[in-house]
């Protein structure tokens, strides 16, 4: 992953299928943002919500984070500066390597019909650049290793999350990232509710190279610089984006 | 991967459960060794191995290949260049994500308990030494990326491999390995009978950073030619290092 992460401990979760605040002004003060949702996400809302973000702010890194190929497009792949691909550790096969090795087996051999593009022009393009253009696709795709500790939350259900890891677990997890896997970014999942800071305790004793974030229930300063504290890189701050811009703002650290 | 892969085109697969040529001399004709086997492989047989191994030529890299966790040892890690752990893309979600986390988890919390050592000094030794020991025994570890194609071999029945995969979908796996799990090495298995080319042309494709390997059938020069001109970069040779100095001596590329 070629970005400078210095300077990065705030990052906003935008779901491309709920509303925007208001005052698109806030995202200001955050450092990143992960565009991705599943329900009622498509490559078109997907890509509308990027411009709007890089209308507000040029500046800011833009992931995006599909939860399925077809929220992926052409046009995302080049308005995003990486497309980060969950690998759930305590999920199911399909969410480790099943849908990889699918979304290569597309890359590689069926770029065209991948992105939807039905467009004569477009896949033309694509099939004159052939081997380039998959390794130029390639360079934008990162892993993201994946823990999610709410057994409860859409995201455990999607990814078929049945076990919560112990904390000796999560940094198991967290030194297969760093020395086997090699995924830029390991991140812990509670999605919603608030997960404390033993695992990210335990995962950072492990990580060195690798960016670890954490995400759940983050709704005050205070929980933001506990999970800093405790080795995380950034928290991921989601719901109350959309919902609450005057707590949002309380998640900032200082 | 701290290994200069420059020269190596032949490699010996070893397994410490059967017995050895009467002439060990012969391993000076190949490139590096990979010491490994399921029935009736330990970690003092597999020792034994490589400490032969050694004493034949000091120059040869050695890597292990451990089945079980108990065929790794503090000793023969030390002995051993690398010891390269299989992620096995078609096999079943303990083959591909579940023993590695396993692993790690145990490298991570109890290094004594996973290395199977209950010599006192060793104990303390390691638990004195703490992560600094960990991220010493990690560097030596590093994943092969595997597709296993022989579905009546025992590498697929241990592995869980129910589905083989088409030119495409090898393709596929090859560019998740390069693009997305980084694994140096990418291992085509067809495990005692010769798959030709095709898988391996397929491969190629895709491969930059990591090392194409192909294992299975290889008996004459010929056909260690025609896998190498395919793309790989080196062949791999079992059985008959084991039964059949003569036809081993003939897998040697000019």
């Amino acid at each position: 992953m070629n970005l400078d992460w210095h300077g990065i401990d705030h990052i906003t979760k935008v779901d491309p299928a709920k509303d925007l605040p208001e005052d698109m002004g806030i995202i200001e003060q955050t450092d990143l943002i992960i565009v991705g949702g599943s329900d009622g996400v498509t490559s078109e809302n997907t890509l509308a919500v990027i411009e709007q973000i890089r209308a507000q702010s040029s500046e800011i890194p833009v992931f995006q984070e599909p939860y399925r190929d077809r929220h992926v497009s052409f046009e995302t792949i080049e308005a995003v500066d990486f497309i980060a691909i969950p690998a759930v550790y305590n999920g199911d096969r399909e969410h480790f390597v099943e849908k990889h090795v699918d979304l290569f087996t597309g890359v590689a051999s069926k770029p065209t019909e991948l992105l939807g593009s039905d467009v004569p022009l477009l896949g033309d393009l694509i099939a004159s650049k052939g081997r380039d253009l998959v390794v130029e696709m390639t360079e934008k795709i990162i892993g993201e290793g994946y823990v999610i500790q709410n057994p409860d939350s859409k995201a455990a259900g999607v990814s078929g999350v049945d076990t919560l890891y112990t904390p000796d677990q999560v940094a198991g997890a967290a030194l297969a990232t760093e020395a086997f896997y090699g995924f830029p970014l390991f991140y812990i999942e509670y999605s919603g509710t608030y997960g404390g800071p033993e695992d990210v305790e335990a995962a950072a004793e492990y990580l060195n190279d690798t960016v670890l974030l954490y995400g759940g229930g983050i709704r005050s300063k205070q929980q933001t610089e506990e999970i800093l504290a405790a080795g995380a890189d950034a928290v991921v701050v989601g719901d109350c984006f959309h919902d609450n811009a005057d707590q949002y703002r309380e998640t900032i650290p200082s």
